[in-house]
């Protein structure tokens, strides 16, 4: 078990600079993982852009948001955020906030982001909006309390994906290379989708489309090519 | 003829990484090559990013899409869609299967994709799309039958591309640094279509230049500059 | 002092480098950073493109735009540009000038530039639009002289950014890591909202929502975590 | 003497690597430079990407586009197109053919390419657009005949710059700094029209602004900065 904690904490590490040089994190977002053995916890950076993150920077949470020793280090303001979400969702292992150029639009205009192309059926179908006015009125915009991040959550419901309208967008699945790779899709389709709406109305995919091509995608074999391709690109070599 | 075999094998990796360094290939996508001597015969990669493609990768298929040895590797769930293309096609020796982004607004809106400037000449003319629910209704989108694939090989035709619906296109020629210069120029003209469509009504090529200007640029002076260009910048180094 | 002095000409040469790594300088554009002893007096690169500036280029303004000793070296035309706004504003630390393609099209084209996430909070609003005709004509577009770079003065007011008609951008802050933050979050407002609205009508930020946001990111935390990342990706490491 | 010439053949394969490194030319595309001392003589490269040139490429050629002695090399199939220029144009000593994205849909869409930042003054009002069906209908778009070659030189007339439908552009000026500066800007303002124009009606330089902001920017002052600037970014260190 001690084994496979350290493997897991490696690949969040790699995780962090991978969707750094993938373009959906920038000087802020951040990636949670649900501690393998006890899923009352979880791992986050520091506060620190995903680019410089390192395996020093990693800091244990409780469900709370509260990490369990800061070490004198201190927190993003949003580790809250991640521990709602793994809260309400046991089936999921880890989770990505992140303000991804690409898809802020989608937080933006008032379009629904939606499956354009086989490799975005992960997303699942329309990706609903969380407003933070909803509730809270005018804030910092911070997802930095359990009342906002249980909200937030709710909105996500049994999904891998919801946009926080003029803030960003948080992802989760039951996996590390799952959740890169909804994030990456996450970037590709709302890119995709704005050029094509730009030419005139797009196609999307089928129900059917969707929910086939998504459970072949978050097989092993598609996600362990794209987590070996990701890996390389990042700078961490083959597999 | 040993000699022949060992060196388009090298330009077989090497057009992997060229077209991963283009953007037209990213985790997924792929390149195949007719055997020099076998025209039953062809090489495509185990299932693995075009970036990181290797000599060792390589695998040889039937053209039913059947590995000759899988060597314990395990194949792209798609190579029968290079099989049945080679099948259609004796002039064709190399063929390309991706999902570049600058062309997927072409396979998602209902606009076609048409040469805008005298490089593009190569795609022939308004490019061709295929659509998986005509005969075969929702599915995985992958092309991993022959039925699909031989639908997708009638859909090219005698031409050099053709666009999957909501999934990416095919692209094939009568070599290695044909069918790359093919794929270069797709993504080309389409970020140039849809950027000039975006400004007003395109003026196209008409029939006798796209003609005459792909007859000039299939020839073997512009495909080696082209080639040293690509292999260049993929670092390769010159020719 | 002198310690002082030394470290913060060491961030003016290293804001250079990122605003040019960021994409918000190129050949053209400068950073200046108040006396922090003397708050009448400036220092400014002599005219040299921000990506080359080095500690060696640095020259020493009054807040008349004269070089208290130009070492035989060429100042920028446009040093008065910096020299009047922090003339004009005691809380102003550090200004920038620049011609960042995201931003110009809201220089040329008659839409305001607006906050629509929150990190672009810190534009603090609709962004002025100062017009070289009214006033003074047909120019050669230059701020060169204490007339127009005190009418663009005003233009600015007691904000962190205005636009110069058909020309570019200066922004003004409290430190050269705010000054930072400023501008490259004015880039990516621009961006944003240029595609937000090619797809419909943009939701932007309250006037609560825009204030709360903007304190909270102009704080230590916020503004320290993005100067370590913009270092780091110019190549100066981490922190 | 001989030393100029040296210096600036060393230039020449300067600014191949620069308008390669800038995104301006790709895999086609050239530069050609007046022989300082013989002006009915002129250098361009053998038939080879300008990105891999070297002083080995170079060739000198007489105005009517003819090779002085081949050297067993293949010269560009379009080397009369900088015959025919430099014929025309006695002021002219460096001329450039591109195929730059950024600038191919005013090659496509009926809008003309006109300045609106001050950068782009150098283009010195709307871009003249010539067709090669008017007089020769349809070809294989190369300009490599002397009729062809005279046509376009007569539609480039005193000006710096000319589109070719469907083609792509050309561009001339004094030095090879200064036309280096003019395909750079060429660029970014056709980007820059393109964002603005997607957002309303763009507003352009008046006459007199593009008079007066050009003669400052072709002065020796902007021009050793913006060259000092692009050579280090195609990795020629600073001067």
């Amino acid at each position: 078990m001690e084994r496979d904690l350290h493997a897991l904490l490696g690949d969040l590490v790699i995780a962090n600079r991978i969707l750094a040089h993938e373009g959906v994190l920038d000087d802020f977002g951040h990636v949670a993982l649900r501690h393998p053995d006890r899923p009352d916890r979880f791992f986050l950076s520091r506060s620190r852009s995903p680019e410089l993150v390192t395996r020093d920077d990693l800091l244990e949470f409780t469900l709370d948001g509260e990490p369990v020793d800061p070490k004198g280090l201190r927190p993003y303001l949003e580790s809250v955020l991640h521990a709602r979400i793994l809260a309400a969702r046991p089936d999921v292992q880890a989770t990505v906030h992140h303000h991804c150029p690409a898809v802020l639009p989608y937080a933006v205009a008032d379009v629904p982001l939606r499956p354009v192309f086989h490799m975005a059926s992960v997303l699942g179908g329309p990706v609903p909006v969380w407003d933070s006015r909803d509730g809270f009125g005018d804030t910092n915009m911070l997802i930095d309390d359990v009342p906002r991040a249980d909200s937030l959550a709710a909105a996500l419901g049994g999904g891998t994906c919801v946009l926080l309208r003029n803030h960003g967008a948080a992802c989760a699945a039951h996996s590390i290379p799952a959740v890169v790779f909804v994030c990456v899709r996450m970037r590709d389709n709302a890119e995709l989708q704005s050029r094509a709406t730009a030419m005139g109305a797009p196609r999307f995919l089928t129900e059917g489309e969707t929910r086939l091509t998504a459970e072949m995608l978050m097989g092993e074999r598609p996600l362990d090519r794209a987590w070996a391709y990701y890996r390389a690109r990042a700078g961490f070599g083959g597999i």
